[in-house]
């Protein structure tokens, strides 16, 4: 196990400046490391696919998946683009393709022969228009970050890139509305966005390369939704190209606005299927003025369960996260990206954050909920800190999980909903029906908004290794009525697996929505929708 | 004017006890009345509707707008629903169909002679299925506390009336969320979920009356949007009846699930004419442990917006209501409904409201944001309280100004987004405008989400006096990119305006998901798609 080697890392006790003790009880500290601010996992994205040994190609793996009726690409079309776009944002170099072709996790491999790289909407529009008469199938790829294989081609599909349409339109600071391109990068806007004391209502691990029209494509979740909400509820507006090229401008900044059918709801979450969103609206908050994390080692998930209950009550408005870690989980992050941990080992860590408008308050109810954990004897350790890099250090133990796994062998991700109670069964109930076939089974994830993270990680892929878990982790989750797809999406790994949280008249009325939106199917095919 | 009358009845200066006086700066303060709490508004609706003069009958007042080709109601009809239902939940009777046939401002009158009372899901299915097969027209109806004609026949369509569906199926206190039929009405839902803790993340003044379902089908935005968000963010799952009988089960109760297209969302503000809502689960956050009301008077509008701004700002994330009253809607509460007033007369009211989890924090954010904006000159008078009859009185002056205006004449009343600068100046654009033939035009609402009431009122409805409003005021709201309805809706009375805030793409892309869902228009027909 790594774990193991992770903890001879760590030194002895001292309280590192900048945190707080916990207070009444004295507990086994370990200082945080001093390492700069670690480099987000997604930054890694795109070079982590594109080198090492490559994927077997998805048509290979899954030959049950037919290539649809679309054309084979012809110089003709290459020189509409070329025409369209200029030849330098037309690639088709099969190295430089190569990338576009891989996700992150190495999971899926296409062999599209052309990339695209639009910079207006004017751009994509034409582009789908052309496509669509020529019935050139098209895959959508923003950050190229997703983990269910959307966003990558899986036969021949040209390419569009959004990553040159990364403008920002317009801030409204007194509104807190920001307008952008899709191509955008979610760490950047937040950047922006900051300066002006606002701050995006998203964030995640990928957040160094994601787009937010993938982000709004995919109805990404992250690690704040308990205290932000989801995009649904904060996205204003959006601009979308429908297949056939035709611009759909639902680009309102209003906060209300009940004019008609709310269309932009179609394009949030649908995976690029239905369109592809080239602006957004989002309503930003303002950003807080005081952050505290406190990190906890606890012995029982029946304590991570009476703790986060005690969290939602005690820190009420200013909770801003409530993440679970599994040891396992952990491990990897330490093991493989020499990350320390502040606490000792521990079966469970949680990882709590508040954000709020007054640090004084804020300490106070933080410092609070702590001793009451406390004297319930529901936490081991903890530290406890507002210190800004002490806090990303904290949070690179949570964020690049993911990243460590990839180092780890091939990883069965899988991103579940579970009713609270039933949140960690699944792992145990993995462990031993996986017994020595796999290197790692482990959980992590949002417990505050009932979304675990589960992977199992094996040596390399084996269609045994995919038989001992699939269907058997839909089935349990759908008898549990929980979602076999929580934040990731359905993709190119899960459409065979909807039915499981989806009836039958709901998966009729996608298709028939499918059919009205995009009748050539050129739009992201393969994906979502169950065959 | 009203405003003098009621003014009279306001007392000589005491502090009423449980009232906190602003720090720091003596006040003319006023005491508050010990009235019973009063009763919603909403609680008259259906009596407001059935009594005194009638108003014109739709088709009548508005004769460009024809009878679609549906089928007339026969006594076969009658007979299958009646062998369905029994005959005691299918109303004939023309006096018993009267209240259901008007809305309840009085602006509009159907001629239904039948008003189904389904108790089920499955009752519902098998009354659409019978009408598509007819081709008989299905006007869904909750609460029938509209504003915009929605929830009434215009001709003799059937009346589908949600009000026997109004079962609670479940609540998980655990994770907060709350599944019901979609005719429980929603100050029932607010107790029921109460005595758990919780709350119900909306609140409006018909909340006595209006039924979830419609609160759901209208997307209601309401007094509390500015801290607890849009529905189209808590409502986590619902269930609908398609017009050809088909029930779409989307009842999730997951924070998380991104197993395919968010379909919910075709049917939250979509009015009834996609499907008719007959359960929803919505998640319901903590009920707060500490609630503050502050009522303000202030001299300009200029000062108003640098209130809400320090509001924001200083309350942070425990601001959860921000309200605009100006001066003549006060005086449609106070002066026809005996409801006092506890400041002297000033331009603008502003009533801001706070829900934490500590009061002592919560207080101390108050006061610090009062005497803030009171050391910069912004508020002239104000009163604090959270004595919970004393903040019902405050809110019973903007909660009850819809039901004072009905005793005033008839009301031209418009629900608009602004952007924040432009806020209020419509209200004197249209009091010029309207000149001596207005008895009243006034502003209020909320501009914590940039989203006015503005009403003007007149003895009778007349062509004429439409005709100085209208186009105006939605060219104007077009004009600053404003929304022409912001939480009302569409229904019968706006259709043809909404090409002010949606494009002809949007519209077109609306009309094919109508045709698609509801093949046959039997669904709320003349409501919401322009013709």
């Amino acid at each position: 196990m790594l774990i193991k080697g992770a903890r001879q890392l760590i030194g002895p006790f001292s309280w590192p400046p900048g945190s707080r003790p916990f207070p009444a009880r004295p507990f086994m500290r370990l200082p945080l490391p001093s390492l700069p601010i670690p480099a987000r996992p997604s930054q890694f994205c795109r070079q982590l696919a594109s080198v090492g040994a490559l994927p077997q190609l998805t048509k290979d793996r899954y030959p049950q998946v037919k290539r649809g009726s679309f054309s084979k690409l012809e110089q003709t079309h290459l020189q509409f683009f070329r025409d369209l776009l200029g030849s330098n944002r037309v690639i088709t170099d099969e190295d430089e393709c190569q990338s576009f072709n891989i996700d992150w996790i190495k999971n899926v491999r296409g062999f599209s022969q052309c990339i695209l790289k639009p910079k207006s909407t004017e751009e994509v529009s034409k582009i789908l228009a052309f496509c669509n008469n020529n019935r050139i199938a098209v895959c959508p790829q923003g950050g190229n970050t997703g983990l269910v294989g959307g966003s990558v081609p899986v036969f021949d599909e040209v390419v569009l890139w959004t990553g040159q349409m990364n403008k920002i339109i317009n801030l409204d600071e007194t509104s807190g509305v920001l307008v952008c391109q899709a191509g955008c990068i979610l760490e950047n806007l937040e950047t922006f966005v900051g300066d002006s004391g606002l701050m995006i209502p998203l964030d995640l691990g990928a957040k160094g390369s994601c787009h937010i029209g993938g982000n709004v494509s995919t109805n990404a979740g992250g690690l704040r939704l308990v205290r932000y909400g989801n995009l649904h509820g904060s996205i204003l507006g959006i601009e979308a190209v429908k297949a056939d090229g035709e611009i759909i401008d639902c680009l309102s900044t209003l906060k209300k606005d009940n004019t008609g059918y709310h269309l932009k709801h179609l394009f949030i979450g649908s995976e690029g299927t239905l369109g592809i969103v080239t602006k957004v609206a989002i309503h930003c908050p303002s950003k807080p003025n005081a952050i505290n994390v406190a990190f906890l080692g606890l012995k029982s998930f029946d304590d991570v369960l009476k703790t986060m209950k005690q969290a939602k009550q005690q820190l009420g408005e200013i909770l801003s996260s409530c993440e679970l870690i599994d040891e396992a989980s952990l491990g990897l992050a330490t093991g493989h990206l020499q990350l320390k941990c502040p606490l000792g080992v521990y079966p469970f860590y949680m990882l709590i954050e508040t954000h709020g408008s007054n640090n004084e308050h804020d300490e106070e109810k933080m410092n609070t909920f702590l001793e009451s954990i406390m004297a319930d004897g529901l936490v081991e350790d903890g530290t406890t800190t507002n210190e800004v890099s002490k806090m990303n250090n904290i949070w690179a133990l949570r964020e690049r999980i993911t990243e460590g796994s990839t180092h780890e062998g091939y990883i069965f991700k899988y991103d579940i909903s579970l009713p609270t109670e039933n949140f960690y069964s699944l792992v145990p109930i993995m462990k031993e029906r996986m017994g020595e076939s796999a290197k790692v089974v482990c959980g992590y994830g949002h417990i505050g908004d009932g979304n675990i993270h589960l992977q199992v990680i094996v040596n390399e892929f084996t269609q045994d290794a995919l038989n001992k878990i699939e269907p058997f982790i839909y089935e349990y989750t759908s008898k549990l009525k929980g979602s076999v797809s929580a934040e990731h999406g359905v993709g190119f790994r899960k459409p065979k697996y909807i039915h499981y949280s989806k009836s039958p008249e709901a998966i009729a009325l996608m298709k028939e929505l499918k059919t009205m939106m995009d009748p050539n199917g050129i739009l992201n095919p393969y994906k979502v929708l169950p065959s």
